[in-house]
Parts: C-alpha cells; structure tokens; sequence
C-alpha cells in the first residue's frame, strides 16, 4: 500500500550530505530528497533533464555560462546534456559586535533541502562508477 | 532559456480553482500548479500514476476503500488504474462570541495548493472530453 510521504519527516531520518533518498516512484520515476551542503561535482545528464526544487536553503546551480540561484519554493530544470555543478551556496550573517560597528560574517555554509525527481536508475553524477547509491527510505 | 520558477509567483498570477498551470516540462512530464476548492471527480488514469505534493492548505484524496489526506509538504501518488476523487476538505475555525463559550463554525472551504507532474497531454479527469485545459504559465 502506498503511504503518505512527509517529506520533513523523511529529511529527519538521515543527516548525510549528498546521499539522495527515494521517497517513493511514480511513472518509472524516482522521486527524491537529498540534503546537500557544499559543492557538488560538475557533471551532465545526456538523456535526462534534471529536476530541482529547494524545500530549504539556498541552492546555486552553476552553469558554464552562468550560476541560477534558487531558495525554497523555487525550481529549476536542467536540460538533457547542460553541464552543471549545484554548491549550496555560503551565507553570510550581521553580527553585532560591542562597539555600533555591524559586519558580515561569513558562516558555516548552509545545509540546504532539495526534491529531486529523475528516471529510475539515472546515476546522481551523470556516471554509474561515481554516483551515489539511492537508497529508498 | 529556462528560467527559476517560484511556485508562489506562478499561484500568485492565477484565481480559478480546477485550472491547472504547466510551470515547466521536464523528460516529457508537465509540472503544474494548480489551485483546488471542493470536490472534484472520480476518475482514473489507466496509464499514468498521479503524482500530488500540497504546497498549501490540506487535500482529502478519496479512494474507494479509504481516504488520504494530505498537508503541506505531504505527497501521495495515485497508483495507474486506481479511481480517485480529490477534495479540498471543509475546516472548521474556533470562535469566541461575546459569552466565553466558544464554538466550531464551519468556515468555507479552504483553498489548497497542489504540486502536479503528469505526462504531457494526460486529461486532468482521465478522459479528454471532459479534462480541464491546461495553460502554460
């Protein structure tokens, strides 16, 4: 029987980085989240076009020509054969120190939430040698 | 040239309830988002599965044997051939009259907002003639 997927509570199953989980399939697709932070590797999808929606944070996904930035809520298409690499990008944060002076401070990059959705078996990197196993959950 | 899409500014240009908007195309799947109110109608899809995420708000997914329901951040997927009826549940709001007795009254129906992904060209009620059409935003 298939269940209701929460998909906050499928987040607070696991702590890795870059290690997607498949929430469920449907039409011979794997629907995924995966909590990333940091840079990923630069890589393509000849025969897929690549699916991304941030549930939380920041992602950055850089392209060769460009660098498309996106916060919850919002989603962004890879097309089939684009070169791209996604870095949950570094926030910075004001801190207040004892004197009025106020600056920004880099902190630790953030751990950023993402849905993921590809055709069963598409390997993460764009290459079965290096791609991370997907794991159901 | 694909752009980000924000799922609140593509809700936020629309008010029909029923009337799905295809977001993007990905792998030949439509990505659309869609406002709901009240019930819509049993149906199947004899080839496709039927993928719901809320954005928003909360969804009743009637089946013949039992009922999902599903809120923000929840996701269900319809298996092909299943009939299904969706309904954007009724909720009831607390109020307090001048007395210190404080009632449920049944407020109107909530507005839900859905994440869809069906294959491109998949009627909304499993049946072209009478499936809404489905615009591009």
């Amino acid at each position: 029987m298939i269940e209701t997927i929460n998909l906050q509570a499928k987040l607070a199953e696991f702590s890795e980085h870059g290690s997607p989980r498949t929430v469920t399939r449907f039409n011979e697709l794997d629907v995924m989240v995966v909590k990333v932070m940091g840079e990923f590797v630069w890589h393509k999808h000849d025969d897929t076009d690549d699916f991304f929606l941030v549930l939380k944070g920041r992602l950055d996904i850089q392209l060769r020509d460009r660098t498309v930035t996106l916060g919850p809520g919002e989603m962004y298409v890879v097309p089939k054969g684009v070169e791209h690499c996604p870095v949950a990008r570094e926030e910075t944060t004001a801190v207040k120190y004892p004197t009025p002076s106020t600056v920004h401070c880099p902190v630790a990059r953030e751990e950023t939430h993402l849905l993921l959705i590809e055709p069963t078996g598409t390997p993460n990197t764009g290459d079965a040698e290096t791609a991370a196993p997907r794991r159901v959950v």
